[in-house]
């Protein structure tokens, strides 16, 4: 008999994502990976997105944190299934964890599920979770010159959404040229404008993922 | 002869936090390790922190990226000794790395090293540096409710510094809130309010580090 060696952490992971990505398309469901810094508006954008998609797509959300669930709660009470996973000091969600939450949802009726990945620039971007697309949300806050300092998240990326362009005017923040920045790192990137706190910008994310969803 | 068993990653990075530890005691230099989420502020605390301390303390800065050396040649540019670490894309530093830093440094007229860690809430606050001083910065426009997400950073930590709070009118943040929240998880953290901006706070914070650095 042969035994398989795993090459560490990375293929243990990608094997499940396999797993994860053939069980969603047995039941046509569409997972969206939502990858950001800590306060950058993940819960907020999901929040604005269930809102954007309601009475259109049967929407599931599943939360990861290091620890608390004060997100799926608010998820929850849009009568949206939430699902929490505590990653217990892990910086990022792995495969197997979204593996456990998927067989605990509903997919049978559903057509999108959102997964928020632990608040972090860095490692969530190394860890397929078997996902259609992966979305990172940019706070105007953190500045322009994220792009140059984490660059795997910036060019993994299938869309990048700016939140909190409210708060333009009283930063430093240059919109155009943070553009450019991550354009040369990744040319195909849909990128959308946002604000979370006003709802600006919002229906044009959620026209453009409802489009991808396909319903 | 007795074999010395490393439990894993945290003790061998242990071991080498307490050789940076003894060398800092050789040539009585006081190290800040300073942390927070990408774009909270960091190297603009840091510049203006040289700023406020010019003069007095003789200092030096190693600078903690996945990739790039903007930040670097930023403190440079002021004159001050400044070495770059790219951790080719690991989430924090570890000991080794700020040891192999300081060998690099001029330490027998330093009074002050300040490191800038990877930004990421998460795993640089499992990693000990030999630091004297944990430092995390948190931009108001994270939200108050960091927390309860991140609770390692925010219980670890000596001092916190709340930043660009020039940007609370704009924004929901609850200070009175936040302070309270993080006062029941780390009663003894020490906490300053400043805008890297415009300046605001900023005496406070560095007369009080001067007063820990005695010099």
């Amino acid at each position: 008999m042969e035994i398989e060696v795993l090459e560490g952490i990375f293929d243990a992971n990608e094997i499940i994502a396999r797993e994860n990505r053939a069980l969603l398309d047995r039941f046509g469901v569409f997972m969206v990976n939502m990858m950001a810094s800590p306060g950058a508006g993940k819960t907020s954008l999901i929040l604005r997105t269930l809102e954007g998609v309601e009475g259109e797509l049967s929407c599931a959300v599943i939360e990861g944190d290091i620890a608390g669930k004060v997100d799926s709660e608010r998820i929850a009470e849009r009568g949206v299934q939430a699902i929490q996973i505590n990653t217990g000091g892990s910086c990022h969600l792995e495969a197997r964890q979204v593996n456990t939450a998927l067989g605990r949802l509903d997919l049978e009726g559903a057509d999108l599920v959102v997964v928020e990945n632990v608040g972090n620039l860095v490692c969530p971007a190394e860890f397929h979770l078997g996902e259609d697309l992966k979305a990172m949300i940019l706070s105007v806050a953190e500045g322009h010159d994220k792009p140059l300092k984490y660059p795997l998240m910036f060019s993994e990326c299938h869309v990048l959404i700016v939140n909190k362009i409210d708060l333009i005017p009283h930063t430093d923040f240059d919109l155009e040229l943070f553009k450019k920045t991550v354009r040369k790192m990744n040319p195909s990137v849909e990128i959308f404008e946002v604000s979370c706190r006003n709802g600006d910008g919002v229906p044009a994310w959620t026209g453009w993922l409802k489009d991808r969803v396909g319903k």
